[in-house]
């Protein structure tokens, strides 16, 4: 048996781990009703039939009842089944929408943050929720060979090298730096060797590492507008001062005769985030020059180009010249699971030795064993191998969700800067709707879609709304039900009408 | 055979993992030469015995004579064996001893780093040697049960949850955090529930996170003097202002009245780094009652308090009192191996959220299955047996130095804050000499200890001249060699006379 019951509560018990499972059953079960998914007088499931569609036991799902009965959501008519209550407790506890960022959280009074603490709290956009549809920029992390990579790791962690253990100043695992550094010269274009490259712990650190010990308090940096809020927020609590800079179909368009000159530039010219335009070779030269003119530097955050379905992946914006300002940023986080938190920097030479010694001041090395063994699993030819693997996998999900967009949406609430390209696609809507309440609305239901509005920076910048939809952790029948909820919120905020094209 | 020379390149060899070992192996036998190790007419090994000695292969050994003798600093005579040169080469790269820290590396004028980028340069102090004698801090890396370790890991690894695949903004491993709560309870009588605990990267992240989340530019820190270099730059990258306080045998000693009252105070109560005092009561009692008074916030630095030979560990500070406004830190680099990065904080209640999402949005969580399989590590009984057994080994290693300068140095040179406790001991030197010239000396001969002068701030504060020795990576008997390395060194500063006490 497979009921939409049971995918709801699937998705919504995989969004969170705290509590136990019985407590998250009960949780997901109660949300439901609250939430209207499951309306009174809704028959339940036999708890045996939905024990096996949750892969849980049977007394899971017996306990989350018998506690559901208890309050007052649902009542059990021997001999006739549960059912949920015709009138719901009047004192239940106050289940609102979650909160789409922890922004709103109350501070304690005496706790007494920093003032650039504060700042970030209020800028804070990490969400809690990172898996089902459609979580934006988080790949199918149970299609990784997982056995495959473990097989390398266990075998490396049992007797493993002393010079694994301990604290590295080099800039990580030597094996990993080589093999990254052949990988991006063939994949990437990127003009390195070996010795320029740093291991992070993914585009945070980077964009840490490089505004600190690049930049001082008040220095100015670009950035892309929308852009990626984590970015932005890094920079932000390191002092810097933030200029935001309009794109378009080529890319970030600077003003020909800026008054102010950054010190910094944060792009990401193989695929815009998250818009999705590519930055165009005209505007890549510009930007070099216009760095090299002025003593800028240039990170190009190249997060996930490996993506691209219809053609070749646009060369880097790095490997354009030799030794070019430019600090060209990666990571693993989209090509095999997040919670890996392996990222690489290819520096220019002369940043390499301070680069390095600061990094190591400020992070200390470590994760060793992990990096050789994602080493060797780069070297056997596994990567390459998965990354082909996911290309043909999401290829498919973003024609999907592109079909489905297409034939119950319109292909007007497409936007035009969504190429072939990434895991995620951006949905227009019309000036006049509020994104934010749509995905308040939409998280509510247990739909994950991120306001397009909030990766704007600057009050004078004409913000587009739209919404960020995440289809690389979503098989394409998980869509159907999620795209039907989020449909029903664009109808209940006045974006479609109910006989706006076909139903889900 | 077990040959002085073949220890001294064992360890040389485990210093540095850069280049192939051919080059390495070469490396060390020029640099034995240069440094007089192996001097003009020696015999050198047959290259059979010292591969065996080595653990390499032969062809290792001959591609390393055929380049020293191409290069003439050996001469083969057939059928007598392979002789150092009676005269080196004139023209031989200058190998000057390896600097103490990366500081004075030379800096491209291009590369322009930020001015707090070049101040944390000034200060780097992380050293590339972290294995052998007497490298402080360093736990025997070797003696953790890896194939335990390994064993749950590569269980939990098999088929991993989703949730432990993608970012955290939980503050780290339920399970993990869990089981930590019940650790620290007991084990340090830390006042502590789950939520409290946020698991962190090591003590670096956990500065780094407080100091940027609760302090602006220019507050005031109090940090210990002598203190941890690490933690200094951590704080002053962040643009702290550094307030050295002294220390004795209670541990740290405010004036009654500071004219500054600090923002945050920094420090190691069990265990003074790294002087080895213990904070008496009375002075945690007046340190708690000012930082409440005054609205200041504690960072208690608990980094090795497992490790007291002679009695039960001192409990923590921050179990004294109800919530205080105090910030545990701690760290498995010292009770399983420093490239984990694993470390954890416990904050007071009010700071939980928001810490977390500062953490979240700074660092984004990972590292999940690792976390996961330590958490398993602990509660199955595996960590505190672990600890039980480095307890007694390090007694014993302790016990070993101790003896060996007691009998070839004197008690003199026993700083009179070594406690029974801890992964190094202090060597206290008189003040005409200089610890930095010492440390780079024996460093040129395989030999690392650190200089305890470049562990105080301030220009008033007297410095005290002094080693750190660390005893916990080393076993007695490869103890002996470079303690007779070091007893020259210190000849030849004038600190002892040849006629000085026994010869090793």
């Amino acid at each position: 048996m497979h009921t939409l019951l049971g995918d709801y509560l699937l998705q919504h018990l995989q969004q969170t781990n705290e509590g136990t499972l019985p407590a998250r059953v009960f949780n997901c079960l109660r949300d439901a009703i609250l939430d209207g998914v499951l309306v009174p007088n809704t028959r339940l499931p036999a708890s045996r039939d939905l024990a096996n569609e949750l892969h849980v036991s049977r007394n899971t799902v017996l306990n989350a009842y018998e506690q559901l009965r208890a309050e007052g959501y649902i009542q059990a008519h021997t001999g006739r089944g549960t059912w949920v209550s015709e009138s719901l407790p009047d004192c239940y506890i106050e289940v609102g929408p979650t909160p789409i960022s922890t922004a709103t959280t109350k501070i304690d009074q005496n706790c007494k943050l920093s003032n650039r603490g504060e700042n970030l709290l209020l800028h804070a956009a990490a969400s809690p929720h990172q898996w089902g549809a459609f979580v934006p920029g988080v790949p199918d992390v149970t299609e990784f060979p997982h056995a495959e990579f473990n097989r390398i790791k266990s075998r490396l962690s049992r007797q493993p090298d002393i010079a694994n253990l301990i604290y590295s100043n080099a800039g990580g695992c030597l094996e990993l730096r080589q093999a990254l550094a052949d990988y991006l010269r063939i994949a990437r274009s990127v003009n390195c060797e070996t010795d320029q490259i740093i291991i992070t712990e993914g585009i945070h650190q980077a964009v840490d590492l490089v505004s600190r010990a690049l930049c001082d308090l008040s220095d100015h940096v670009w950035i892309e507008n929308p852009g990626y809020w984590g970015a932005k927020n890094i920079l932000r609590i390191n002092g810097l001062s933030i200029i935001p800079v309009p794109v378009d179909a080529e890319g970030i368009n600077p003003e020909e005769q800026p008054l102010i000159v950054p010190r910094l530039i944060f792009v990401t010219p193989s695929h815009q985030y998250p818009l999705g335009s590519h930055l165009s070779l005209s505007r890549r030269k510009k930007l070099l020059d216009f760095a090299k003119k002025h003593g800028s530097w240039i990170i190009e955050d190249d997060y996930d180009s490996e993506f691209r379905f219809s053609c070749q992946p646009f060369p880097s914006l790095q490997g354009l010249e030799d030794n070019p300002p430019v600090i060209y940023i990666g990571t693993f986080s989209k090509t095999i699971y997040p919670a890996l938190r392996i990222g690489y920097m290819v520096v220019p030479k002369q940043l390499v030795q301070p680069l390095r010694t600061i990094a190591a001041e400020l992070y200390r090395g470590g994760h060793l064993l992990t990096q050789r063994a994602l080493a060797e699993f780069i070297v056997e030819g596994h990567y390459a191998a998965h990354i082909r693997r996911m290309r043909l996998l999401y290829n498919k999900r973003h024609k999907y969700l592109i079909e489905l967009i297409h034939h119950y949406l319109g292909d007007e609430f497409l936007h035009e800067y969504n190429h072939d390209a990434g895991l995620h696609l951006v949905l227009k809507l019309p000036t006049y709707v509020n994104d934010v309440e749509i995905s308040r609305l939409a998280l509510s239901r247990g739909v994950n879609v991120r306001p397009l509005s909030q990766y704007y920076s600057g009050v004078n910048a004409p913000i587009q709304q739209g919404l960020l939809l995440g289809f690389a952790c979503v098989q394409e029948q998980d869509m159907i039900f999620p795209f039907s909820i989020l449909k029903q919120c664009l109808i209940e905020n006045g974006v479609l009408t109910t006989f706006h094209k076909a139903n889900v």
